[in-house]
């Protein structure tokens, strides 16, 4: 999180703009908390240019609820009524995997292309996508987190001669670099990485993919119903949209999305060059899909992984541990990550493997 | 909110506990917000005197979620693999109204009790209950919000003769009073009354209603997978987390819920007695079954309306118009609101009445 809107945050705790009330004491109906959603609401519409034509739902449960959430909504879109639907997934790391999984609860799954042979680390390209006729939608994970492999232009359905709607999975590099919504039919992404606090769930729609939901889906979850209600269907997580709103403006502040790209490109050239120029660090994936957000690479010496980290700590570099599913190391550097943060990486990459040379 | 927490969580916002970080920053995974979710946890273990064969979980979507979630759980329990299952509703208000209607979509409903011809305003004995063969569970709201209705005491479904499990949602008064667990299957409560912020959903199950779900439930609010996982099979609203466990600190420095329910019934007894004894003001609901958390009231004159609010608010007494459904007005004096705040309340209703008499 940016300090500027933790800071924000801490002095308005106890009393937001002299309304005498703390943001969590709004009522969320009521005319306070309705210029935080407003706000909010506008300054994402213009800092994503999402068009006239899509919502921008305010919601709960995460990325992993959207797993169900999107084909209880979407899976029996273009089906007779009551025959179940079906769905293409391209799977290119843990998250499209664990999506696609959710998925067969709701419909049929047709896995379009994986990159499961080669261990996650290249992106099928999508003219060799196999996508099945009558698909109501090809959900992608456009930044996968623990395999580090991220889509840098999203495919373009049209031209591939489909008509099934792009669902993207953007939870780990939303803002972090511009969305083409001309190739998307719903974009969604859990808050906690880009945008504010856990419990937040970011859902961008095209308009006319509403009202298909299967007759099992939950009210709180249909996204026409939420957004008929302006995400006031249920009680929304008023305090993680104020924060998310306070984010908005910082990343204003900063120049927006173009300008936020532009760092986080820098950033990520500053990291992986200094991987790949090393004799002792390496990473897997391919140049074409390297994840500008989530760095995994990997000491050729596995024996010096503790002593990594180790000195790693004591440089008050955090969290450099990679996933378990994965091993090795991993570096996450998120929006808010400045580049002295990976500046000082960085240096503790050379430093160390001096060291031990 | 109470005023002691805001200022907590204002004091640590940017560095809790000499992390260097601020809790919306931590990991849900990493050691700092394990101490915090494990006190958080066993703080509301204490204070609600939960038994150690319930889980406590820590889930989103609120209470209108939880509609959905508990049939979506609960309803198949005892029916025969691939049936349907059935559950009884008890309805007292518009929040057991609409609990009835989303269980719809999961399960043969049977409307048990009603108090609607009366308008709400009674609670239906238990022993006149029509309780159906082989429900899965009885579920009833155990303090209307918007009618003002409370159970003061829980039924108990075994001496009704029932082995069905009683669910109560209690989310508008949940640690305003203990609870009597050996009556309880599951009590669900959105956080957002008297346990923290919006966006946090507790649920406190008996372990042997778990794995019982149907196929369609999304995992992420698989109760037993929320309970095998620790309440991170998903990323939890981990802030929300946070200052509901500051919420249960400042409870047990308050004296636990023993003393809050003390409160609490002092503050309603001076609310109505001011009520009762006023010649413009009155409370249609039966008195055994008046809200301690909610009291709705009407002027006799109710062409007073907008003077009555206009004066309020310039006494600083916000919050006061009903809910549209019933009109009138609503005095919702939860924990956070001290007894102060109803004498003020109080003097405000006298002094309106003699002006105008």
């Amino acid at each position: 999180m940016p300090q500027e809107v933790l800071t924000e945050a801490a002095t308005e705790m106890l009393d937001w703009h002299g309304s005498g009330m703390s943001v969590m004491e709004m009522s969320h109906r009521g005319r306070e908390f309705g210029i935080i959603y407003e706000q909010a609401q506008a300054d994402l519409r213009e800092l994503l240019a999402v068009p006239a034509n899509f919502k921008i739902l305010f919601m709960q449960g995460g990325g992993l609820a959207e797993n169900a959430i999107v084909p209880l909504n979407l899976s029996a879109r273009v089906s007779p009524p009551g025959a179940a639907g079906s769905a293409d997934f391209v799977v290119t790391g843990g998250w499209s995997l664990k999506s696609q999984q959710e998925a067969r609860k709701y419909c049929t799954v047709n896995i379009a292309a994986s990159n499961e042979s080669d261990g996650h680390t290249t992106l099928p390209e999508p003219a060799s996508w196999q996508l099945s006729h009558g698909a109501s939608y090809v959900h992608i994970c456009s930044n996968e987190t623990i395999h580090g492999v991220e889509y840098h232009t999203l495919p373009n359905l049209q031209a591939l001669g489909s008509d099934a709607a792009l669902v993207v999975d953007c939870s780990s590099h939303v803002a972090s670099r511009p969305i083409d919504w001309s190739r998307v039919g719903l974009a969604f992404a859990g808050a906690q990485k880009n945008l504010g606090p856990a419990g937040l769930t970011l859902v961008v729609v095209r308009e006319d993919l509403l009202g298909h939901a299967l007759a099992v889906c939950p009210s709180a979850f249909n996204y026409k119903t939420v957004a008929d209600n302006q995400s006031m269907f249920n009680t929304p997580p008023t305090y993680a949209i104020y924060i998310a709103g306070l984010v908005f403006q910082w990343l204003k502040r900063q120049g927006g999305i173009a300008a936020m790209e532009a760092r986080n490109q820098a950033k990520a050239a500053l990291l992986y060059d200094a991987i790949d120029n090393s004799q002792l660090y390496y990473n897997k994936v391919a140049r074409n899909c390297r994840s500008r957000m989530n760095v995994p690479f990997f000491l050729r010496d596995e024996s010096l992984n503790d002593a990594f980290l180790a000195g790693a700590r004591e440089h008050g570099l955090l969290q450099l541990k990679g996933h378990k599913s994965v091993g090795g190391m991993r570096a996450s550097i998120y929006n808010a990550m400045p580049i002295e943060g990976v500046q000082a990486l960085v240096n503790y990459l050379r430093e160390f493997e001096k060291r031990r040379s």
